[in-house]
């Protein structure tokens, strides 16, 4: 089983992905807020590579039960009901209910892959469900990193190499090109503190400055929820 | 100071570059190469960005002085004269000659960072005096991978890191983005043992199945000279 680790979208076009299956990764804040909102029922995530787009599909034909989320430059998007906390896509606001999501790296991200086989979404709170996924996975993957604004973020590479670490735990076929051995070596390096890694990365503390403690707090939990996000017919839901 | 590194040149344009310091780095092969080349006398090395451009550029205008240099895939190029190996550029062949010189992602590199203010070329062949001439730098810089086909290669950022590690004993001041202290942190786990990273890295591995052990003995020789290449009027000569 061959893992490669995409570092940054900027590296890769769209049509990379073609036959390949892949787990996309945008810890801050993008792959933890989609994974909240759907463990707190929303019908499905909706992500949208461009502010354009998001604009077209939510218009009123979804009768109501559309609602827009996501940030651009960390701020929430003037006439979007909803930032990038995952602590804001509680229960109440969002079951049932459709979310057209875009943000400034993560959605991006998500949608450059697009044309995956299999495309599933990660960050630490589901971590140890990946893990488990493909532990007996037979075929190589891609990991795709959102970073920020087309650069590599330390945060992002953590967590691939939390998974890559740990699928190495429990099999031992596994062969890694240069920007996965880098992400590896960056989790042993960073990732037995999650908290502590987010003092150090440069988007961790860009959010701290910005006040966004809670939400740091939050995307430091790991494992906290055993689903994991399938893109599918351009949205993302649980995988059964 | 602040030190960045651009781990691929997929994540920058052209324009980033403008008003900044930069130094380039493509170990395997060719800074390496072009660090070597000047060393043994050649008048200059005019890097380029395109065959295309090659072609144009090497005409009969130069009077015979000049001699076409570099690789595709590895390989010297049909109707060039050298490869790109070090070990090509002996005094002999290449004494007071230009040398126009391409390479898959040294010289896209290197003419990707051409609006710097000051665009300067570093190997581990000449570590030590960028590392010198860095130590009492005022003002940011950047270091720039050449990586291989847009993706980040482990050798190029390991060299960035040594850098980066030389100058953090020597001075207190320096502050790391993320991709320069996962350059940093990718130094202390491989750097220690050059030939032995060239055993891990993919671009090292890949050069050995095609029989370039010499070349690879030659690249991971640490500061063998003394000179830096310095990039002016699309030309790099050893700085004075």
């Amino acid at each position: 089983m061959k893992i490669n680790t995409i570092l940054t979208p900027a590296v890769v076009d769209e049509l990379y992905f073609t036959g390949k299956t892949t787990i996309a990764i945008d810890v801050l804040r993008a792959t933890t807020t989609i994974i909240a909102a759907l463990n707190n029922g929303a019908k499905e995530i909706i992500p949208v590579g461009s502010l354009e787009f998001v604009h077209k599909a939510s218009g009123d034909t979804f009768g109501g039960k559309t609602i827009r989320g996501g940030e651009k430059n960390m701020k929430k998007i003037d006439g979007f009901d909803l930032g990038n906390s995952p602590l804001e896509y509680t229960r109440e606001t969002i079951e049932g209910k459709s979310i057209i999501f875009f943000t400034t790296n993560g959605t991006k991200a998500i949608t450059k892959a697009k044309y995956s086989t299999a495309l599933y979404l990660m960050a630490f709170s589901n971590l140890d469900t990946v893990v488990n996924k493909f532990a007996n996975y037979e075929g190589d993957f891609e990991i795709i990193c959102a970073g920020r604004n087309n650069e590599i973020s330390l945060e992002d590479a953590v967590c691939a190499g939390m998974l890559i670490s740990k699928l190495r735990e429990v099999r031992d076929d596994i062969e890694l090109t240069d920007p996965a051995l880098i992400a590896y070596t960056l989790y042993w390096k960073f990732g037995k503190n999650i908290p502590a890694l987010f003092d150090i990365a440069e988007h961790g503390k860009l959010l701290k400055e910005n006040g966004f403690y809670d939400d740091i707090k939050y995307c430091s939990q790991l494992s906290i929820i055993d689903k994991i996000p399938v893109f599918s017919n351009n949205s993302l839901k649980f995988l059964n």
